[in-house]
């Protein structure tokens, strides 16, 4: 079972590999001021003269210190790029390491993310953290206080962690050109809709995470990506979350 | 590997024994006569004058001919009920099967349902699906033809199911008490909408599959449970799938 596990997995990894699709709110902010491209030509990731909209499936992967990588790896490791993931900067390592949960119950390949942040971080997918016995608290990166903890092993050692086992919730990267687009600020939710046969999903509560080296691109789980079949998608559209109107919609 | 996903497996299965929610569409037909209760008490599943919401997460699972009950548990074998559904007259049985798929991938217990039905059918989430290695289309019961087939393993034989492999598709089952509260025939979409912390859903192209017999209840599979974390979901309705309005909405 674990090969078919891993295979999953890699292949979820393959897929995140990326849906592109045409963008643009059905509803884009009346107001957003038409900008001019940065300086030597369009804002960064936009074609044509609009944002354009990539939907990834995050399989499940964990983040480490520098200092986790040396106990993990060996004395002097260091993340080894495989793969460039969308957002300029970030990568697929090389390397994976096994995750022990309670009760003995482990994923015996998850990936690691580069490059090294202050602190490790593992996330799952909701079905992931049932297979691990672990409840998983949804969270957004980075805010692991309180969360569950979890022991990495690699080939050189192993790492107990005394948190930062999440579930990553939805977020949306984006810079300052596609946030005045859509008419959105740093922190506000917005609405991903999926239009995929015989089985369409809106999801609500999409962060938005502003950055200025951001691409646009909503980040969903694995789980969240089957729900829809991410892969058939027909349309895919994000908008920011709808506000009561006078017609009582 | 096997053991934890078979833990997993029988973990939804005992979750689904179910989410209950306060029902009422937030916008109820303002047509929806009003109903005397049936003979003797409410309609079907209602309580105190209103449709009584559940929503309920289908773990993967098998339905049955008789003639394979037969060849895989062995002849003069029928099913034996182990525990009732919410709907009247339908069981998880004793019974599991061996599933599997090309390339010698497999799911090792798989649980079956009763009672028999005229075509054999198995049922699987997206995530199953991948495990399996079967590109399962998302098919109502029943609608099976030219869907991918499988190999099922039981005790005394096996069978080989030349088409039957679905992702259940999202569905309602209400009786016609339920329908007129809602304002819906037989065969119309509506929407399930659950509201659930960080990761609230709306989940379009719910099917109503109405019955005299049957009790309000949505059947949504692993992923999509997940995907909300159906378990702690605050609020839970159903409503017809909203149609366009002056106002733009």
């Amino acid at each position: 079972m674990s090969t078919t596990v891993d295979r999953a997995q890699i292949e979820a990894l393959v897929r995140s590999a990326i849906r592109q699709a045409q963008s643009g709110s059905s509803q884009p902010s009346p107001s957003a001021p038409v900008l001019s491209g940065a300086p030597g030509g369009e804002p960064l990731g936009w074609v044509n003269g609009k944002p354009n909209l990539r939907v990834s499936i995050s399989a499940r992967h964990c983040h480490l210190t520098d200092e986790h990588v040396e106990i993990l790896f060996g004395r002097g490791s260091v993340l080894e790029p495989d793969k460039d993931l969308y957002q300029d900067g970030f990568y697929a390592a090389k390397q994976t390491v096994m995750v022990v949960g309670p009760r003995r119950r482990m994923l015996p390949n998850v990936r690691v993310l580069g490059p090294t942040r202050p602190a490790s971080q593992l996330e799952l997918a909701f079905t992931d953290s049932i297979s691990l016995g672990i409840d998983a608290p949804v969270r957004h990166s980075g805010k692991i206080e309180g969360t569950p903890g979890c022991v990495l092993v690699g080939p050189a050692g192993s790492v107990q962690l005394d948190q930062g086992v999440i579930r990553a919730a939805r977020h949306v990267h984006m810079n300052d050109h596609d946030a005045a687009f859509y008419g959105v600020s740093n922190g506000d939710m917005m609405q991903l809709v999926i239009k995929s046969k015989d089985c369409s999903v809106i999801f609500d509560d999409v962060l938005v995470r502003e950055d200025k080296a951001a691409k646009l691109e909503v980040h969903i789980d694995t789980d969240e990506g089957n729900a829809c079949n991410l892969d058939a998608a027909t349309e895919v559209t994000i908008q920011p979350m709808p506000k009561p109107c006078a017609c009582g919609h």
